[in-house]
């Protein structure tokens, strides 16, 4: 612990994008940045594979180091941007056994390894912060861990993807194809090159994991989160969410219910009126409903280089404070219990499409699936086509695994000629 | 400092309805309260000037006393909610100078003697906390003060009143008239027999310096704060903004521009696509824009028992975990030192609605007045009358005063009929 006038160690490892202006804000800011932490920041050295490679000018060259661990053992705070499983987690392991204070923007990280980190970090006495790990710039961690500590969470629903937000968002508001937006969006770099960790909603589920895990006051692992993407969303299903006043939404959905948590990322129907139908573009945002507090919202940038440094700045100035003043963060707490549900055993609404032969005694025939699995109709729509129907039945609250019975059924059913999709439905009364 | 055995000894000053609330909460949630402190938490006892008086059942009788500075003197973490100056000051003071943590939803007091109790606070090593305090259940102070710590906050534009956007909400939506919507508001309980210190901007006002101490990292008292409340608003108004595409919004402003910061409460101009346009009924919504993070926006519930307990629970987590691990929150700082600008040389946009002669040549000389004064016009909106005409001026960013100036000169013209209204423009680009 350094005293209050000798300066707190900074190490960066990794300069990318955020890495840049996460060293840009340390050296612009540092007056500010002493004066809120009570002792001067100093860059002890930015870790990056190869020190011959050019970087942008506000990165001191004599700054940079390729050997990480020598970085590691001389900084008082560890900023761990690098990425990916290895060696990211070896370093962080390597800092918190010093003592040294970790912040890192590494969800899948910690959606993997968070326990065995969490742990490290807590037997070693040290701080361990991630605010810029979920949502980028969108304070979240740090009101969920702290501001509602006395509360109980019951449910979160996330739009934590800029990519799939933007996609959806182009589809809906411009009426184009899902292949003509992504690939759109990879000109305009809002997609990778490869898309399939945004689109196929993996980057939701390691953001849903951490979520739930701070929500529910339990270790929740990516492998517990249920995952489905956007891939096949069609032009056809924005069109009848729409018929149906609602907007579709890629949401990691974070829910305690009588028998545990379901936690899982799908596409999802969103009522217009709902605060989440209304986030645009790549924006990001976080509606959580506490038994106390009631219904909140938090919404901003998700990602991109300044907004997510803000993020890892304003954790690097709580865990400098620890240095200089003493004390460290909340624990993460890890009492609860509770089963973790398999998607069989969630309960949500259902927006079933299907296209039915256009003939009296069809609603019935398929309205008697639907109560031979105990699943409630709470309203149809009916769009007449040439020589069939089309059929939009939402649902009652009902269990995935009765839900998936019901369409099987459907499927076979002669008063059925095709389910076309089948979409869940958050966030109506 | 407890040892991490023993109880924590909470002391609720005041058993209102947000007293009654946190109680519920602490006693009803105590095993989990436990896990996240890491020690058992013990209502002390609860301050109430007449222990005579029927409680809520879920207020433990034996648990009321009317000697406060015994209680206070008997706690770790004290809950101050009894609102007003005296005697919450005092015994706040007394609270830190035993070296008590203290935590409070007392936004008047705040507001009007935050310098003294923070002082007070830094000077005992003793934590203040007051997320309660501005946007009840909305986690603000804790983001503000912490997430953001490392970013520079330049603009704060924030619902901080439920009655009044209750009020404008349904002065849009239904087309009513103030007072049969006050009145209405009455009725439900929405807003006070006596509304003025919600009307009038002034519980606002309080929020709004408590914000921008926050955001600025300097004290802001509420004289400095210029308000101006719903009380003049008409339908005519709500019309007039719609035809322009903006919805009219109580703000809390606090801005840092090159020569200070800008501190201000008033009825606002808000395009319709801005997330705060949204917010209806009695939710509060605060719209944060910093350096790098970007655009932010908090919703919630601002005000009511349960909401307000939440935030107040929160606080009481972070300060027993200190008195069980070791260690403060941050700092007020408080180092910076921009001017308070009075509200002559803030500066925004505004909408000038008139009437005007039907004939020609009177946009020209309209026109000539505000060039006189430097006032660049953005756009000109008509709209026909009997024998006149109603104009909607929206100008460019203009100085206060130079606005004033303006409407002085408009008043005397010979071109202008009546000036019906001014309002301020924010949230646009």
């Amino acid at each position: 612990m350094s005293a209050p006038t000798e300066p707190v160690k900074i190490a960066v490892l990794g300069c990318g994008t955020v890495g840049t202006q996460v060293i840009r804000l340390l050296l612009d800011q540092s007056q500010d940045l002493a004066a809120r932490i009570g002792a001067p920041v100093e860059l002890a050295g930015v870790y990056v594979r190869d020190t011959s490679t050019p970087r942008d000018a506000v990165v001191p060259a004599s700054a940079l180091t390729s050997d990480a661990e020598a970085l590691v053992d001389a900084a008082d705070v560890v900023v761990e941007l690098m990425g990916g499983q290895e060696p990211a987690k070896s370093l962080i392991l390597r800092a918190l056994a010093r003592g040294a204070a970790v912040v890192t923007a590494n969800k899948a990280l910690l959606a993997t390894h968070g326990a065995e980190l969490y742990e490290a970090a807590d037997a070693a006495g040290a701080d361990l912060y991630y605010e810029a790990a979920v949502a980028g710039a969108i304070p979240l961690v740090r009101p969920v861990r702290e501001s509602l500590a006395g509360d109980r969470v019951t449910r979160i629903l996330g739009i934590v993807n800029g990519t799939t937000n933007y996609v959806l968002d182009e589809m809906t508001s411009k009426g184009l194809d899902y292949d003509a937006v992504v690939a759109e969006a990879q000109r305009l770099g809002y997609a990778e090159a490869d898309p399939t960790a945004d689109v196929g909603g993996h980057d939701a589920a390691a953001k849903a994991a951490i979520l739930a895990s701070l929500a529910f006051h339990q270790r929740v692992a990516l492998d517990d989160v249920y995952c489905e993407g956007i891939e096949a969303i069609t032009q056809d299903d924005i069109q009848a969410a729409r018929e149906t006043d609602r907007v579709i939404k890629l949401l990691a959905v974070a829910e305690q219910v009588e028998d545990g948590v379901s936690v899982r990322v799908h596409p999802t129907l969103v009522p217009v009126e709902h605060p989440l139908a209304n986030v645009r573009g790549a924006f990001n945002a976080v509606f959580v409903e506490a038994e106390a507090a009631g219904e909140l919202m938090f919404y901003g940038q998700g990602a991109g280089g300044a907004p997510t440094a803000s993020a890892v700045l304003g954790d690097v100035v709580s865990v400098a404070r620890h240095k200089v003043g003493g004390g460290k963060g909340p624990l993460e707490s890890n009492y609860a219990l509770h089963e973790v549900l398999p998607m069989d055993a969630a309960r949500t609404r259902y927006a079933v499409r299907m296209s039915v032969p256009d003939r009296p005694g069809v609603l019935a025939a398929v309205a008697t699936i639907f109560a031979s699995h105990e699943v409630g109709i709470e309203s149809v729509r009916q769009m007449a086509g040439k020589g069939h129907a089309g059929l939009i039945l939402s649902t009652h609250r009902a269990r995935e695994s009765a839900l998936r019975a019901t369409v099987e059924d459907l499927r076979l059913s002669e008063h059925v000629k095709d389910v076309w999709s089948v979409l869940r439905i958050e966030g109506e009364l």
